[in-house]
């Protein structure tokens, strides 16, 4: 069932945070670009090889750094809706992987356009996650900036693990991709970024309007739910980690290679996935398999994206 | 030679600085959505009368707001390079655009999809305008600031007007954008917002690869290079006077109807036309009606776009 994927094949690729940033480098744009152009050579392979690619990102610390850039310097210009900067994530992040792919695709001899498609998500305004805000964004403050914060804006505000307190923004599921049209238009003859940092999450109105809201999409169910509605071949979600792995990081830590949506559903179950890190990557696995027949999902680090593709490596998700 | 335009014409719309902003509102992206709500509502009708559409906006205040903010907190994180913030507008200003034009269209019952498309346009690294930067961006310094600004970042500082010292980036003309081949095959089924502020200005390396640079290009002229790019039949310049006037200001003012490209070269050259004001908007009319014979450009106001597409105002711009 899984193994080697056919040349041609559709993938919808999501990248982790390692992808666009190096730790041990200062969080400039600079580096940023640095560490895209070693990305872009992995997803310039995958191209070559003949496969057809989407490409979805994260934005946490870039959309983090621009909503702190933001609020400290709302004394001299009005700070931005947080709607507003995952809108400006996508614009800076496309762009340096626009600028990244070019290069690594010339240098393989590979002239495919590579374009960043602004892209809106529409989530439920009744999505129970509304109630219970989780995602950590932006800045750290003091327990009083914290208290005023709520009241003057009425944010929701948490303290995050002693370090201070943050605002936590709902994080609701996809249920659509505004602008697939245009993705699905695009797709043969081009590479696209789109959904970057989960997309921006919006809401219907009763018109068929649609409006921005403060909240945070987790990239990879915003990538599982384009690679459905694209009707990818494959959902290949990238991370750190070559596998996933059970018991992670004990003694008794064992890698899956195989694994049906049903397994990992008994395994999150068991516990063995951890919140915010590869649990919603091993949901939106198994969901992507669930959505129709013959679609596998694949999680594997950066490094062995092609391996995991000619069926070397990475935890493959098929049908039972 | 004038007159109505065809049905189904192509037309590329350059949006001036009052399609994003009304100058008696605070300067937050709040009132940019309902000032876009509007603009959005003269783009639908020209979409209702049968016009297919691509819009190019400039982002003079909002990438200054941008930089503002990025410098401001450049103590608690890093500040952004120009074509990163050229990069960030685009994500925010064509956002707003999409979900404007998408209520306005649905109000008169068209369903058309809108897309933002991040745009970078080559300029020439030998462009003369390199060795005379000449467009002010970003804050107000004083003058020790700038000269500190001018040695450590080598950043080119120039007073103005009296109000304090601003840096000055070259403004050079666009060659070719990049994206043109994703531009024309969304062409006629999409709306899509391209080029935004005049395009991430991009320089060609040897090896093909492209790298931003700190310029501004003109967002008109970057609507010619589109419109000519795109073979357009119509390159319509927005801006807030419904038509351009010789002796602007003046007793003898007298607007103009129907021009050439020489007797525009003529006026020019007589000096009717601001420079960064009028001056760009009637080279880029000129220039794109010199380009291929039947193309026509039409210089008027926000408001009038479609009685000026109808033949009824603004500044036709057409061969002898």
């Amino acid at each position: 069932m899984s193994g080697a994927a056919p040349a041609a094949a559709k993938v919808v690729v999501a990248l982790g945070g390692n992808a666009l940033e190096d730790k041990s480098l200062p969080p400039t744009a600079q580096s940023q670009r640095q560490v895209v152009e070693r990305t872009a050579q992995h997803l310039a392979r995958l191209s070559a090889a003949g496969y057809e690619l989407a490409v979805v990102h994260g934005n946490g610390p870039q959309v983090g750094r621009i909503l702190l850039a933001s609020e400290t310097a709302a004394s001299v210009t009005p700070p931005m809706p947080f709607d507003v900067c995952g809108a400006m994530s996508q614009g800076y992040i496309g762009y340096h992987i626009q600028q990244g792919l070019r290069r690594a695709l010339k240098q393989l001899g590979r002239d495919i356009p590579v374009v960043t498609v602004v892209t809106q998500v529409v989530v439920d305004r009744e999505d129970p996650a509304f109630q219970r805000p989780s995602k950590p964004i932006g800045p750290f403050y003091t327990r009083e900036e914290a208290e005023h914060l709520a009241v003057e804006q009425g944010y929701a505000m948490r303290e995050d693990a002693g370090r201070g307190w943050r605002r936590v923004v709902p994080s609701p599921r996809p249920l659509r991709i505004v602008e697939i049209g245009t993705l699905r238009t695009l797709w043969s003859t081009t590479i696209t970024v789109a959904c970057g940092g989960g997309g921006i999450p919006v809401v219907e109105e009763a018109d068929g309007a649609l409006s921005g809201v403060s909240a945070v999409i987790d990239k990879d169910l915003a990538a599982m739910e384009l690679a459905v509605e694209m009707h990818a071949d494959i959902l290949m979600i990238l991370t750190e980690v070559e596998a996933v792995a059970l018991h992670f990081g004990t003694p008794e830590e064992r890698a899956l290679t195989h694994v049906t949506p049903g397994e990992l559903d008994r395994y999150t179950q068991e516990g063995h996935f951890a919140p915010g890190s590869m649990l919603p990557k091993v949901q939106a696995a198994a969901d992507f398999v669930r959505s129709a027949p013959g679609r596998r999902a694949v999680i594997t680090s950066l490094d062995r994206c092609l391996d995991a593709l000619e069926g070397k490596c990475g935890t493959w998700v098929t049908a039972p």
